[in-house]
Parts: structure tokens; C-alpha cells; sequence
């Protein structure tokens, strides 16, 4: 194998260049049969293999700084900088990122996983490098997808009028996670059907020159567009077409579920699933919680609940509208419901700002608007949640997916903060459903209302459904439901983690003869003060409990309301940190999180 | 006058034409003299009273909906649309906000103030619109300095694929508050020169149709151009050349410093300094602490204080980089000192995600950036200062100006949740100096350390200047510094509240015979839990003071360390809301802020 030889891109230069189309398969083996075992981002990467070839044989990396957008699609990057063995040793397999990773090796300039930002950070990079004198290339590459992000936008716009090398490569696949949405593709295409040339030119109207590669999949004719543009004096975008999943006939056809797979039997094509292993604590927990058989059954993800409950309403009131913003997947609006819907679907393409806007605009304007997305991602959007939609108080409904410990993993792909985040902003109403009943009367409700903005924190940890109808009326604002009055501990727990505090209570009275009070707040953006008051009467200490980051969360909020008062309160949660890749269970007993240790701690606490 | 007769948009229909140019004129006399009375945006407001006679000439509001961009620029529109008397009725110039607002009129359909969301949030009236198959216009106005936001791209590039009616005006001025920067002015430049032709166009690459009308500042041009387009059944963008500051001579010829303004004598456009009030509690606090001569001089603002500093390092130290988003006067960057700075200097133009992520890029290269801004513009970077930022952990320094009760009143540009955004990052080192000393120790410390981000949140209630140099070394993270130890209660005043705390502190001594201790903790980020502990000893209660939103903010993550002990603690700062100019000492007194009301609670406190 020429892959053998490959340690560094030093021993990449020294094939010639008529065998790196050899090279070229032998890594995308090596990635199909990394991809199948252990799962990850196929299309993206099948599809940038001669890219990243050619990019190592024309630049000096780490000299000339290479930065990739997401970074999802870096992986044969990684193998010729030197980290072959994780992509050809199935024991080493999890040693690396999905990502690049500074960390990792000295050819990673940043650790990426949201999208949009390449051009933006090597900007940083170009200037440093001028101010510095000193005359390395700065090459990025974005995909077109990522085009559609606001910070693409800022970062093409500011490098130019930087009058600098820069070079950035767009690796026009002809799509995005889904399809492509933005008027900006209509311009791509126009510059793809025309080799390069349109009526007009969105990086040439950025003030960027403009180079176009019909194949971009062809390691030779890449190798010479960058040998052209290698040391140029003037920001340039290289424009190349390639194809997503190239070389794995299922990821050809079917490029959306072939993004990001789960593992899969290579000949079939078929998701192989893990055998399931031995619950941890939380997951115990909310299975103990569910009583109904339904969460057996095809619809038992919040995802689908979803999906069927949003695509009832749609049809049967012309004013409701979902809305994703590059994902749809998120809440299961595949394909087929997304024509299915029509004109009451819009897809905004990666631009959380507008959907949060457009949101606004619509909820202001007599529709009825529910935007799901990824807790991480919406991230991007704190402001226009804040100015745009909250300060004019518009009854937009958000469905805020996977924020939680039990989310992804990676560390640039974390929903650790939304309660910090989005529990902090006036006028939100921020809600978190402990079973599937209560997610269905808080959709009702907020969909109903018109006086707020109203987020909804899907759980993350799994579907509960009790098979009893929810009929709280939400338009009482922080009313907190009390489960179970006990007295001197009561436990506060937040949405995905009421079934624990149910367990934690469980625990507490076996070990410990505890009647602990029981209470699910439902609400996160405010305190049911009457509830607490009267806690006082005959409890001595309040517990909290929630799936997420303790700084700025909801426990720090019952602590600052007890705190003049004799009430003991203790927050459980995870502390401030970035963990990366980490197991969930592991991480929560890192942060004194499990049964175990909260009955420790009670049993101090009720002693002194 | 013909503007006595104009009490809606049917009035202003019913003058000829030909005598809508007069009518511009009686505008703009009232702008100018309520601006010289009252302040405000002298520039956006007279260049575009044409235009916004032009659309109310045209369209039918508010079945046609107008939407502003900013919305700082909407005077004209305000005054037709039945709020004449907040611009010529002196006793009701406070009446009316600087910003459309919807509950000052139907014909405003969104309370804004942060830049380039216009046509993100229109694309949502539009999308309601087609939904309930109505057939109005939705037309938006957007300045050349609001395109470069990455949100104004996200709202192009989307409403670019939708294909039905929406007219968007590009005020193009020539500027933004300061000089435009970014590539796209090039191409704007090329199409203003070439009457609308150029050899790309960005907006038609954005999926608009695109018409040029040079002369923006001649109402029956714009009136002809409007009808032209009223009815469209696709997005198309108007392109108008308009004269900022149009009429009014000194803000023709300094076209920055007149973009807002204070008070003036119109003869000679000279401020008019209002005579000082009484001192609010905080601001005598501020005064009281305040031991030294110096800041009576020149130097005494921290804005100031802050361009000398860092003009000094950018003189000798070629690393120094500092950067703006379009407001270099937030740090005192005058003309003149960012010409000094040269390529030191580097204004991203509206651009704050790529502000952010340009100082993680530089710090990652070896620079030292420095990137200045208000508090409430960079709400729009959360996710960059999370992932781009500090996930990456580069030493990159954010300085935060007018976070605080004592900055911008307006709801649109309130900056009260810093510390709930800030704060609750993991990574990022947050500190608040309570006095210049500390300031000029910790920019130090910042820009010399390479190992965290550093934000550094600049006081807003005024200069304290002790003359008393600070030694602290900031590499021990989270230390607080104690400056009293007493016994009994301890108060945590951060950062420009400190010398409050110092007279809550004394008011105690001289009311209750409390000999307070008093906490500077300088780092938001962080606990000093071996110092927290240790008041447990011999205090029985801890008082927070904070500048800030209480939800989210510092106090609350002290009443969770305390929560599990007998400490009692109390935190102060303002409840979660969104007031909207509102007093400082008011907005205080309303949340018990004062000395009296904390004095109080303390009295009731120490007796349970």
C-alpha cells in the first residue's frame, strides 16, 4: 500500500504524482472501512479525498496554515498528517476527533465543529501572519452548505478588502446536510453550469478573484489550480465540484442519510446496531418512568412525536409553519414530510439568525411558526432570541433538541449551556417536559397562546410515556407541579431528569427513611416562589437536580431564592467545563452526580 | 406649514407631488431642532426624510408593511405616521422611543435597534402573508453599514429563493457609523459608479432583482422608482444613493461624529453640556472613591484611558492588534488614532462573529489582539466566543464597554446580561476592575498571558482613580482580593459597584454598628472558595451587589456555593426584565437597590 509510507505530508510529496489516484483509493477504503465499524461524517469525507491529497502535495503544512470548515470532513487530512494508525487500527479507532484538534497534531490550527467559521478564523491567521511579515499561504476550505451561515458571510466580506493571500476553496457538492436553501445556490449552480461563469458572482461581488474546477475529484488537475494559486498576493476562492460519498455506492444515491452514519454492514449499506449495553443510572431511571408499551412502539422518540404531531397541525391549519435551519432531521421532517408540508415547511439553510427572525416575523404577522433545532447550534442565534424575537415578546414556539449530558459528545457539538443561555432571557418561556404527555400539552399551549415567545427543551434522555393526559394550563406561568409532598428534603427535578430525582427520592427513603417532596418545575425561566415559600414551613433542605451545566442553570436560581432563608439548597448538575467525547454516566459521577453520592451528601446534610 | 395637515399616511397622500419636496423641508426642520435639543441620530434621520415621505407616498401602511433596518433612521416615518407632536411639541419629545415600536403605532411592526435584522425578521411577514395568501407589500430599508452583519446576508440569501413580492431600499450612504470596511463595498462602490452597473453584483448573486436610483434624496424620483416596484411578485432590491446628515451643514461635512449626537446649538454645532444633576447613590459612591486629581483631567474616562494604553503597546509591539465591529469610538479610536495604528488597526465593520473569531485566529498566530466593543452588539458573537474563541482556548483580550444599569436605556441596546452570557463560558477569564489602576493591571496580565481568553468588563458609572498601583498578579485565577476584613456580614461588590458596596458598607458601620467585610472579587468567572469558606468562620451573612441581570449573573453562583450551609446570603442587582429608558437610580430603587432598602433587609437579616 502507498498509504504504508505516509507519516507526514514530507513522505506524501514523495509519490509521484501519477500514483495518487492509487493513493486516493486506498484512503477511501481505509475510510469506508473505518466509517462501517465505527461510524461518522461518510459523505463529506469520501467526497475530499484528491482534495486533501492535492492540498498537503502543493502547500507546506503546517508552514502555509490549512483550515477546514466543520473540519467533518478532514479525516484524509488527518491520516497524512500523521494520524494513520486511527483510521487503519480498529483499537485506535477512537483516538481522535471527528474534528481537527490542535491537540492532536501541529497541522490543526482549531478546533471546528460548527460550520461557517473557517474564513473568519484564518482571517485571524492572514493577519497575524502580515503583521509578522512573514509569507505563508492561508488556505481554507468550506463547503457549500456552509455557505449560508451569517459568519461565512463576515469572514468573505472583511478578508476582501484584506489585500492578502488568502485562499479559500469551495467544495460545491451540490449540497448541504439536506438540500442546499438560500438564493446564493441559484448562483452556484449558475457558476457551475457555466464553468465558472454566471451574469454574476457572489465572490467577486465579496472581493475575491475567482477560479473554477469543474472536477473536483481529479487529484491531478486539483494539484495544478493549486500550484496556481500557491503564494498569491489577493484573496481567491478555487470553486470546485465534487461528489459527496464518492466511491460508496449508497452514500452516492443517497447523500442526506449518508452525511453522518451510524455503523453499517459495507455490502448492505444496512445500520448495524450496537448490542445495547448495561444502563447507567439516568437511562435506568427513565425507563423505571415509563409505564406505557406505546414506547416500544415506532413512535417512541420525541423526534417522531414530533414530527407526526407538527405535521397534523399542518395540516389542518394553513398558519403553522416548521422551520429548520439546515437539519430537518432533527425533528424526523424527512423527505417525504418535508413535501409533504410544502409551503409550510422552510428550510433556512445553516442561518440560525433568520430562522429566529424569520420566526419572529412570522409569529408577528398572524402565523403560527415552530423552529426546532440542535441546542448547540441555536447557540448562534443568542441575540436575535434575545432582540429579535423576545424584546418584541412574539408567540414563536422553539424546540430545542439533544441539550443535555446525554447529547452530543463531541466537544464542539455540546448543548451543555442552553439553560444559561436561553433561562437568562426576559419574556421566554422556557419549558421542560418530563414525559411525552407533558410535551404534547406544552405544543398545544404554546401554539395556542399568543402572549410569549416559548422554547421547549425536548428531552434527551429518552421517551416517557405515563399514559396519563397532561392537563396543566401553561398560561399560569411558573407554576411548578408538585408530585409528592413529603417533608424536611424535597427535590427539585428539571425536565429529562425528573425520572432520577423519582429514583434519587426512591433512594432516599429506602437508605435514609427520607419522605422526600417531589416536584417538577415545568418551567425554567421563573421560580414558583409560592411553592418554595411554603417548602420552608416544614423542609430544611431542597435539592436540584438537572441535565446540564450548573452556571447560570435553574439550581443556581432556588439557591439565590433560599438564600436568606435557613433552607439548605444543593445544586446537581455539571460544572463549568468543555468535556469532550466523554461518556455520560462518567461524566455525571465526575461531577458527584449519581445516586450514590446525592444520598452521601444528604445524609451529611440532614446530620448537622 | 404643510406638516400641520399630516396626521396619518392618508393626510401626507393628499399633497400634490410637486409640493412634497417643501414638505421635506418642514422634516427636516423639526428633526434639527428637536436633535438640538434632545439628541439623537442627526445623520440616518436627514438623509433619508425623502425616502420615507416617498414610501408612505406609495405604499399603503400598514397593510404594506415598512420595515427599518436599525430603525434609527425611522423619524420621518414616525412623524407621518400620527407622532408629529414627539418631534415638535418639546414637553413630548421623551414621548416616543429613538426606534420603530409597535406600541407606539400600527405602523411599526418590530421594537428595533440592533443592525441588519430587517430582512431576516421581514421574510417572516412575507412567509405569514403568502401563507394566508394576502397579496400586500413588504418592503424593508436597509443602510450600506447594516449589510455587512452576517444576518443581513442569512435574510438575503433566504427571502433570494423565496419568489414572492418583497422590496427591499438599500440606503446606501457611503458609510457606516464610521468608514465602511469590508469587500463588498467595493462592489457597492463599483455599482454607485457605474449607475448600477458593475461586472457583479452581489444582490443579484443574492437571488434579488436589482434596480439603481442615484438620486435618493429627490422625492419624486423615489416616488416614480417605488411605483415602478409596488406589487412586485419577486424580491428585488433598490439601490439609493442618499446624502447622510443631508441639510444640516456640519453634519454634511463630519459625517461620523454627527451619526449620533448630543445636544447642540445649531448655529454653531457645538454640544450643549446639560447642567449636572445630584449624583445618584452610585454615582457619589463612584465620586466618593474616587481619591485622585487626575480624574478631573483629559484622561478621565476609561475610554480615553483605554485608546492611550493601547496606543502605547501598538508603538511598541508590532503583535498589538486592536479591533472594532463598526464602532471604534466605543474605545476612543479616533480618526486620527486609527490612522496612527495603521495596519494595527483593524475595523471588521457590523461584523461581530468575525471579530471574534479574527482575535481567536490572530491570538492562535502569535498576535495579541485586542477587539472592543459595546456589551449589547456583542450578544450577536455568544457562539464565537463559545466555540471559535473558547473551546480553542487562545489568548485573545474582549473589552467590554457600557455593560451596566449605566449604559444604553434604550430596550434595544440595554447590555444588562453580560455577566449571564459571559460569565457561565467555560474557559473564558471574566474580570471587573473597580478602578483604573486595576484596569491598566489587568489589560497588562491579559495581554501578556497566553493562556486563556480574557474579557474585561470596563466600568460605565465613571473613572475611579485611586493612585494607588495594582500589584495583583492575575495568573492566579479567581483570587478575590479582600479589602476590609470585619466580622458578621460580608459584602461582594463587582466591579463598578465595589465602591457602592463601600458605602453600603459604611452606612451599615454607622446605622447598624456593622463592621462589614468587603469583597472585590475582580474575577466574574470564578469563586474564591478557600476565601468564601473561610468567612463562614465568624460571618453569618454575605451580601452581593452586582451591576447586571441577577438571573444568570455572580450572586446567584454565591448563594449556590453557600446553598448546603448556614450562611445566609442576599443578592442584589436588577430582576429579569427588559426596561426601556428607564432612570438608572429608578430602574435601582424599583429592585431594592439602595442603601436604605439594603440597609433594611440586613437589619431584618441579622435579627432572625
Amino acid at each position: 500500500m502507498l498509504l504504508d509510507s505516509i507519516n507526514s505530508p514530507a513522505d506524501l510529496k514523495k509519490i509521484p504524482e501519477n500514483e495518487l489516484g492509487e493513493l486516493a483509493k486506498e484512503i477511501r477504503q481505509v475510510l469506508i472501512t473505518k466509517l462501517a465499524a465505527h461510524g461518522g461524517h461518510v459523505g463529506p469525507n469520501l467526497g475530499t479525498v484528491e482534495l486533501e491529497i492535492a492540498m498537503h502535495y502543493v502547500f507546506n503544512s503546517p508552514v502555509d496554515r490549512l483550515v477546514f470548515d466543520v473540519s467533518h470532513q478532514s479525516y484524509a487530512h488527518k491520516i497524512i498528517t500523521g494520524r494513520r494508525e486511527a483510521f487503519t487500527d480498529p483499537s485506535k479507532y477512537d483516538e481522535d476527533s471527528g474534528f481537527t484538534n490542535p491537540e492532536e497534531s501541529e497541522h490543526d490550527w482549531f478546533n471546528i465543529g460548527h460550520t461557517s467559521t473557517s474564513i473568519s478564523l484564518a482571517s485571524g491567521l492572514a493577519k497575524a501572519r502580515d503583521l509578522a511579515g512573514d509569507h505563508y499561504n492561508v488556505v481554507t476550505v468550506i463547503g457549500d452548505g456552509s455557505l449560508s451561515g451569517g459568519e461565512a458571510f463576515e469572514g468573505f466580506d472583511v478578508v476582501g478588502e484584506m489585500g492578502t493571500n488568502f485562499i479559500t476553496i469551495v467544495n460545491d457538492n451540490g449540497m448541504s446536510i439536506a438540500e442546499n436553501h438560500g438564493g446564493l445556490y441559484k448562483n452556484l449552480k449558475a457558476l457551475r453550469e457555466g464553468n465558472g461563469v454566471a451574469s454574476t458572482n457572489y465572490f467577486t461581488a465579496m472581493g475575491f478573484d475567482y477560479r473554477f474546477l469543474k472536477d473536483g475529484n481529479n487529484v491531478e488537475e486539483l494539484i495544478a489550480a493549486l500550484r496556481e494559486l500557491k503564494d498569491i498576493d489577493h484573496p481567491v476562492v478555487l470553486h470546485i465540484c465534487t461528489e459527496k460519498g464518492l466511491g460508496y455506492e449508497p452514500a452516492e444515491t443517497h447523500k442526506e442519510i449518508w452525511h453522518w452514519h451510524n455503523p453499517f454492514d459495507i455490502a448492505t449499506g444496512k445500520t448495524v446496531h450496537a448490542a445495547a449495553g448495561k444502563l447507567d443510572e439516568v437511562q435506568a431511571a427513565t425507563a423505571a418512568a415509563n409505564n406505557a408499551s406505546a414506547a416500544a412502539d415506532e413512535l417512541a422518540s420525541y423526534e417522531k412525536l414530533s414530527a407526526q404531531w407538527l405535521m397534523d397541525k399542518i395540516e389542518h391549519d394553513p398558519r403553522f409553519v416548521v422551520i429548520t435551519s439546515g437539519t430537518p432531521m432533527v425533528v424526523n421532517f424527512t423527505k417525504e414530510r418535508r413535501d409533504k408540508a410544502g409551503k409550510q415547511f422552510v428550510d433556512v439553510g445553516i442561518a440560525e439568525e433568520t430562522a429566529v427572525a424569520m420566526a419572529s416575523g412570522l409569529a408577528k404577522n398572524g402565523a403560527i411558526p415552530v423552529y426546532a433545532f440542535s441546542g448547540t447550534f441555536v447557540q448562534r442565534a443568542y441575540d436575535q432570541i434575545m432582540q429579535d424575537l423576545c424584546i418584541n415578546d412574539n408567540p414563536a414556539v422553539l424546540l430545542d433538541f439533544s441539550s443535555s449530558v446525554y447529547g452530543m459528545n463531541d466537544v464542539t457539538h455540546l448543548s451543555l449551556c442552553d439553560i444559561a443561555m436561553m433561562g437568562n432571557i426576559p419574556n421566554l418561556v422556557y419549558l421542560a417536559p418530563t414525559c411525552a404527555e407533558e410535551y404534547v400539552a406544552m405544543l398545544e399551549w404554546a401554539t395556542t397562546q399568543r402572549d410569549h415567545p416559548v422554547a421547549i427543551r425536548v428531552p434527551a434522555t429518552g421517551m416517557v410515556v405515563t399514559g396519563v393526559k397532561d392537563t396543566t394550563d401553561y398560561s399560569k406561568l411558573n407554576t411548578f407541579s408538585m408530585t409528592h409532598r413529603g417533608s424536611g428534603v424535597a427535590i427539585v427535578g428539571i425536565g429529562d431528569f425528573f425520572p432520577f430525582a423519582e429514583s434519587l427520592a426512591k433512594r432516599l427513603n429506602e437508605e435514609l427513611g427520607i419522605d422526600a417532596t417531589l416536584i417538577n418545575p415545568k418551567f425554567i425561566t421563573g421560580l414558583d416562589t409560592a411553592m418554595l415559600a411554603d417548602l420552608e414551613r416544614d423542609h430544611t433542605l431542597v435539592l436540584t437536580l438537572e441535565d446540564g451545566q450548573l452556571q447560570g442553570g435553574f439550581g443556581e436560581k432556588i439557591a439565590s431564592f433560599y438564600g436568606p432563608t435557613a433552607m439548605r439548597v444543593k445544586n446537581y448538575g455539571i460544572q463549568k467545563s468543555f468535556p469532550d467525547r466523554y461518556v455520560p454516566a462518567q461524566l455525571l459521577a465526575q461531577n458527584g452526580v449519581t445516586l450514590a453520592d446525592m444520598t452521601d451528601d444528604v445524609r451529611k446534610l440532614i446530620a448537622e
